[in-house]
């Protein structure tokens, strides 16, 4: 392509997405090619990708693939909301702080953020910004929108999703989960999708890839098609006029096969938690034994996060050899995210850069 | 990935969005893999992007990769209009036909649709909507968007193109093209992109990659930033909040450097092209062998799209073996699209198959 | 209130917003006044609207006043449609050319405008642009918007609105009308209200006041709620996010009283179209006697408008007595419009003038 | 108009625009009728205003008349933003909690709402969210709105006020003040309109005059035209497009021409502001005397609005009698509000009545 020579990126813990793609994506994509298919998603991998979407969330569930995390959130919403709903989110959730204002700008949907303490909202929380119905003033709370696994790396489980859906509904709100990183929630509760998803009460579903491995690909799951405001074939429609609607839909429908038409979509993520685990391990190891000053975990790690403050030159000193972000500035918060091709020698490299800046 | 037989859908002339990824676009995809790279567009191949693309429009232009085509033509006219702003472009042209209303859905474009007999704009066409600054009960028309090559595979010149900037920029107007197809009017033109585009005074411009070979790249190239409303950064902001920022965009780059970091990009259309004028080569020597009863072109072939009418019996009956889209139902047009993959072979069975249907 | 010298306005055949407001109706505000009620339409001038137009259009109508004419069709329009949905509209339809985009900007709705010869749709007319249904790529058409009277000063009889109706309903597609000179076409036609709107299948109206002789009153009637796309509700949520809810409605909703409590608006609107039959047969005498050369008339004369071709040398020396619109620069078509307040003597004035300067 | 009789509602404290029109108002709109004028404002009253409001504001000033408070803010943020801006507001104010969404509906703009203990913002609490530019993942936050008086019924000296415009300048964000009660402050301070706007930095105002005497009136009012996006029209045509331009506009202009050309605005601003102090001066010798248990405030009463926690049982026996709104259900908070018209008499009677149902 070009001898220009490309310089080697420092290994990562900044996110997820510095990933490439996993090499049975690649390959799928690969396989995916040769010979004309119909556009728009009237081919047969899409097709197959729908029966296993079935077969993760139950038969009644339709999967509609788009280009990237923030199209998924913003089709997905437009799709439960009329023109005078409100969403209720956490106030670190993605659709708040990560989009650059996507959900009010292409979809004109406001939203109602509530602070919490771990990323995850409850009932008492959501009752926070769930009032008002009827009075016009108030855009009308109608869609609870949780993260799973959350922006803080913490984890619902299935009773608190459960209890959340029973709450929202019961109040004539739907319920919408970003699922950038479900496959790594289901890798930390031990859990099949379905059981923290269809088999609780979620309507509609934004399922990432991209994360997990792929290339560059994510889906709207629909689980209740009444939920959909305007009928059935709303998804259609919206992702369409959202810019999402790829035409050779074939090669994003592949790379989702490739990781949910088998346990790929689960080993990845079991790998990337395993690797914040180790991670977690190896500094709190340090931390006991005195060789960690200064440094504190803010969040549990029940995925593939790690969020901890620890002194800025340490930090620094760190940043020399790995990337990753600041997640405070103000109290020298950072993020540390592992992803499935993060290796242990790759975390030991880390723990042990971490150890040595913090003595320095 | 799946041991489901697909099925081999039948060669298709429907569009060029139904060919799968050329080779060497693929090859480069898989090059691009391995190892971490920073997300949303620091990437290295991003950085070569922008220089190729310096190199074919100018050390001026920049470049913004997005998803698809529709991605692209939002986002391009986003930055160039005011709130109050509104776009005179053709009654056929993709954005008023073809994207589901995106302009404006998602970005509260008013378009002024002016109906043309080949689906080129003229400056007399254009004043047919550009008129009314300053009244305020009227969208003001600020942008005039072409399509080149057209919808209807009609092919603008440096001349028409350079008459019509000139008259709308003397309006206040600026000009933006939606190149969906830009390479097959290099191949038509024989000339480099820059003479019909940057050195023809064109603002922006919406360059194709998925139709010209691509698994799924597009890209906004800004060719004077004066032009933008807001400031040189607002491709930035309006690319994120569209929905419209890949993060691993590596890949898209990487797909965008194998068309156009060599010829690939060339080669490609001008086969594409080719087989368009084999086509109606063939065609045309059948009808003027009386083997063509019925059988009349609708628009001149300067691209890679025949456009012809036929009885629809006859028209039935190629479908049993080519897909192809019906472009007026009422007059029984139809629309032949070739592609980079489309063979010689292809070509002569499908103009065996339309003789075959006439004579029927 | 000021002792500068305000200077007095030419008598003017502009536009019926130039009126002032009918005496009865500046009394009706006046009587409003005193003492405190309640806010955003739960006063008992409201109320009462609501038996009024209940009279009017069928005991299911509702009525939801609004500011103006474009903030009527905007609501209405919005409450019909889902995100996806587009409208057919005349391409002289004021939401198309007078709303400053107001429609594709505020709501995001996609217009697809049909030339038509005398501002009135038809069945035939519909079906230039009643298609696609299904197919994601194109705006949906979801809604029909009628002009009544049109912009061209003609009107629906029962008979054409009902082939109208009938044929958007059996293609899934509700009927908007924007009534702004809703009463004139009454008179017009020498029938009730809903003789040509509830009666005929009429879904939701845009039912003006100001160019009737109000301050600045209009109303949504919601003549079928099943129409609404959202819940019942639709209108009072979509007219509070539109900007159109006022605090102090009963001073609007007083207005609509004091002209629909009544004949007081049919009254104004009978005064309004008999001026523009009387300019009009004063011309024509003038025209039969050889006195007009180069006067010709473009539409039908069947309300308060008349419009009408003559050399601009001549239109410009009417002008400097009388305001009035161009409506056609290229071909010197004007717009003479007539209103509650025009006196007989203002007409014959008005035809003399004329006569004077095609004298010339 | 009609000889139902209309029930006479009960004495209010609910809102300021329970009221209804000011007389010398109402005069003025009597006066300006009577003959035709240009519509759209193009009439010699709004070219007056325009004057006046240059005495108050100083001679760069413009005014824009619209017809309700969400709509003068909707128009003036939109003016103020690119389509990538933000705006950084207290989390009561009006246009976060008050206008069904219409910032993020109409005008697709993201709001950045901060606690605020008493409605107000200071530099501090902007820095809670004015952070992340150039980072285009992150809404760009470009404005700050104020709201003056606060929604809280506190009042911004010019001291705090010229604070925030300061920080807020150096950091390339523009200030908006939300001036509904613009009047209130003006007679709190005892200072004039300018002193505390255009001459502190304050770059755009939403001016009210509804709740200060007017049936339907209030003005966007420019005061630095750089600050504009777009150019210097800006506001011309967001005002249209947002359906807020009025055709009759003389009656508009008539109105704050009737506020403003003289003191009438101040004159009505100090009473009510009057009013509210005697008001709480009233409960507070009560509570002195021992005759208010359980009563309490809970902010500083330095405009017309007072904000009490009372038991609800109390508060329930007082809504017998008078109309008020509770603020916090939770707390008991509720809030009095006091008009041009609020009587002594009225506000004697209302103390008693607390009196006594605190009594009770």
């Amino acid at each position: 392509m070009t001898d220009t020579p490309l310089p080697s990126p420092r290994t990562s813990f900044a996110s997820d997405n510095y990933a490439g793609v996993h090499p049975e994506v690649l390959a799928a994509v690969v396989e995916a090619n040769g010979g004309h298919d119909v556009a728009y998603g009237a081919d047969s991998w899409t097709e197959r990708l729908g029966e296993v979407m079935a077969g993760h969330f139950g038969p009644a569930a339709t999967v509609w693939p788009v280009f990237n995390g923030t199209g998924a959130n913003v089709v997905a919403l437009q799709s439960l909301l009329p023109r005078w709903g409100a969403v209720i989110c956490s106030d670190t959730a993605h659709i708040n702080v990560d989009e650059g204002g996507a959900p009010e700008r292409m979809a004109a949907i406001k939203l109602l953020p509530v602070p919490t303490p771990d990323g995850k909202l409850t009932p008492e929380l959501i009752d926070r910004e769930a009032w008002g119905w009827g009075f016009e003033h108030r855009a009308q709370p109608l869609v609870v929108s949780l993260t799973q696994t959350t922006e803080l790396g913490t984890c619902y489980t299935p009773e608190e999703i459960a209890a959340i859906t029973e709450h929202a509904h019961a109040r004539g709100m739907r319920v919408h989960v970003d699922g950038a990183r479900l496959a790594n929630a289901a890798a930390s509760l031990g859990l099949q999708l379905a059981a923290f998803t269809s088999d609780v009460g979620v309507d509609v579903l934004s399922l990432g890839g991209t994360k997990n491995g792929a290339l560059g690909a994510e889906a709207v799951v629909v689980l209740d098609h009444d939920a959909l405001v305007g009928g059935p074939d709303a998804i259609r429609y919206v992702r369409k006029l959202s810019m999402q609607l790829a035409s050779k839909m074939r090669f994003i429908s592949a790379q989702l096969l490739a990781l949910h038409d088998g346990d790929l979509w689960l080993r990845s993520a079991t790998h990337a938690n395993a690797m914040a685990t180790r991670l977690r391990g190896g500094l709190e190891a340090a931390a006991a034994a005195g060789r960690a000053p200064g440094l504190a975990f803010t969040q549990a790690t029940e995925a593939n996060a790690v969020f901890a403050t620890l002194p800025r030159p340490a930090a620094d000193a760190v940043r020399e050899r790995f990337r990753f972000y600041d997640w405070d500035e103000a109290t020298g918060e950072v993020r540390w995210m592992c992803s499935f091709d993060t290796t242990e020698a790759d975390v030991d490299a880390f723990v042990e850069a971490v150890v040595a800046a913090l003595a320095g």
